[in-house]
Order: C-alpha cells, then structure tokens, then sequence
C-alpha cells in the first residue's frame, strides 16, 4: 500500500504493523515460558523497533541485536524509545543466544533482493543455529519475496506474521503458526488489486491464519 | 509527556491514543447495537478521526462531524484514511443525531482553555441534547482540565477515556464507564512524575478504571 495515496506516514504504518506483531507473538509464545525475546533488526528493521517496544509493554524483557543502525531521524526515534525504556541493544549475539528464549527475525523484510551481505550473514547462521523458535516479520530473512528459501540460505521459522497480505513464499513455510497484522488496508483498496483478505476477530490487530486457505496462497 | 524527549512522533503518539479509544468504546457499546457512531471532532481532533478509522474497521460505521477542519498536514492526511474508507464526513449534525446511535466527543481535550466558541458551542449544545450516550476523549470538551464541568458548559459523558493518566478533572466524571488508553508510558517518566498508572491486562490497549481508585484521581 503507497503510504503517499493512503494518506498515511511511514511510522504511522510502521506503528501498527509492530503493534501487530507483537500482539500476534503474544498470543503464541506467553512471557512466562518466552519472556527474553532477541529482536534481530536488520539497517530498516523498524517493525522490529516497534515490536520491541510493544513487547517490553506487555511485560516481556526483550533485547535488541541491531548492528547496522540507520542514522535516519525516524529510525534513531524508534532506538531513542527504546532507549527510554531501558530496553538493551546488545553486540555479543553468541552470549545472548544462551539467554533468550524466542528470536524475533526482523533483518529484512520485503524488499530484500540479492546477497546476504555481512553483517547479517552471520547473525542468520547464528539465529539458524540456535535451535531456538523463529519468529519472522512478513518474509523471512533472506528468503526470495516469490520463491522462498532458496537455497536453505534463510531460516526456518516456527511463526510467520505476515503484513497486510501474505506474500507469495509463505507458500513454502513450514512453521507452526501463521498471523496476518497490519489491519489498515482499505477495502475498495483490497477490491481494486484483487486481494481477499480474512477476516480479524473483533478488535484485534491479528488475526490466526494459519489454517486459512485465501485466493493469495 | 513530551513527544521529542520520548523520540515520539506526534502521530505516533496520536494512533497509539485513537486505537486505544476506539477499543474501549468497542468494549462498552457493541457494534451490533451501536453500529451508528457520530464522531465530533474539533480543529485539533487527530485522536477521533484516528479513532474513527479504526472503528470502521472494527465493523462500526462511523460519519465524522468536522466543521472547522485544519489544514495541517497531519489532520489533512487523516482525513484522507477515512475518505479512501468512504468514512462520511457530515454536516447537518440534526439530521445525523437522529440515526446515531453514539456520540464520539473530540471536540476539546487536553489543551482547551477559556470560552466555547462557535461552531462548537452549537456542537456541544446538540449533542448534549441528543439523549444520546457520549464518549468523551480525555477530557469532556468545555470542561476545565482541573475543575470539570463549570458551569455545566460542557456534556456529562456516560463514557470517558483518558489518555496516558487520568486528568484531575476526571474526579468530577459521574458517568458509567472509565476506560484508560495510551500504552506507552515508560515506567521511569511515570515514577519521576510521580503517577501511579494501574496495570493494563495481558496485549490490551487500554483498561477498565472504572473501580479503580489510583492516587492521581
């Protein structure tokens, strides 16, 4: 959706697509059993920023690996919330993978094409190798927008959110639980590009569509 | 709290607010019986239109009275969301109070000071006279922020949602239901101001306060 012809400003879409995503992780894995949760941001990892943010509300400890960090205004806002809550950005993600209990894969998202270049090359094969549960925003990390894992090079997570529509790939995942976030897409919208989207319960900002079968899959 | 210390947009801030009040409205009156909701909105009523959109997306059907509309940005590029969701924005408030089925007040809020002018005094005199229940956003408009309705200018809401932390007003607040929104308090501002903010459940955006006897109020 063009934020331009919505109406609608880049964080203000951002806030809720986080929002979504922390509540649809909420609803999976409880802070009892997940309370350390390790958001990974990749350089525009702002859904990631937002999540963490959302999740430290709800009563989660979540840390945050962000080791390229965007020096746009609307990015260092989102660390300087963050911040605010004395939320940590940690470095050493070898110590923190011994301590988290769930990792949130927020390195790239739909616009990723091409290589994946260092750093994030080995925070994938770290995440990977952790054994811990997956959570990816919209497409995992790595994974081609249409094809998916090609080349197992992305991981493979327990839980998809995907925003606004699911994407093509998450045909080919195999995880767990699936959610759809980001409840703002105007109906005529939805009409126009031949989207069916499912429908949210009530007020929620997520909706379980795990078992879903939409014309978009 | 001060959005450019807190590293906050102001419609950030303003989305958090009106989708916090949009779910406590949704929580008291059903959509199935209070489908019709009429939302006034002053010259500075972000938090109502944000809230009016998520309305309609909850399944309300929400018509926006908006008579003196300002031409910042911001407030121009909300409205635009509620027009790409064929949201009406209506004029004739007589004709619309008699199919409304709730009244929406963001008419003033925290910022209001000194005498009601038009067109709100007309505003205020209708939907008070409509019988209608009214849901007022932090403050009911025309009172004052400290000592209430003075003078009984402004409307006696059946609903109020405050925003961040009650305001020393809401002491004088007789109606049913008190609902808290804005789930972004970092917990250090809070306890260097001195509020003690209650406990919001689980995900929630907002919580019941009715009964709740904080020391703020």
């Amino acid at each position: 959706m063009d934020p331009e012809k919505g109406g609608f400003s880049v964080d203000q879409l951002m806030e809720l697509a986080g929002l979504s995503v922390a509540m649809a992780l909420a609803k999976v894995y409880s802070k009892d059993s997940f309370q350390r949760v390790l958001v990974c941001a990749g350089n525009n990892g702002g859904d990631g920023l937002v999540a963490a943010r959302h999740l430290f509300h709800f009563g989660y400890r979540p840390v945050v690996h962000y080791p390229k960090a965007t020096e746009k205004l609307l990015y260092k806002n989102l660390r300087r919330q963050l911040e605010n809550l004395n939320v940590p950005f940690v470095e050493n993600l070898d110590e923190e993978l011994k301590t988290a209990t769930i990792v949130l894969d927020a390195i790239f998202g739909f616009s990723f094409r091409g290589d994946i270049r260092p750093p994030f090359d080995e925070v994938i094969k770290k995440i990977k190798g952790s054994k811990l549960p997956i959570v990816s925003i919209d497409i995992p990390s790595g994974w081609d927008v249409e094809k998916g894992n090609v080349n197992g090079r992305g991981p493979e997570p327990e839980m998809l959110v995907s925003l606004t529509i699911p994407k093509e790939s998450a045909k080919f995942f195999k995880g767990k639980y699936h959610y759809l976030g980001g409840r703002f897409v105007p109906p005529e919208f939805a009409k126009r590009h031949g989207l069916v989207l499912p429908e949210y319960p009530g007020i929620e900002q997520c909706v379980d569509i795990t078992n879903w079968n939409g014309s978009n899959l």
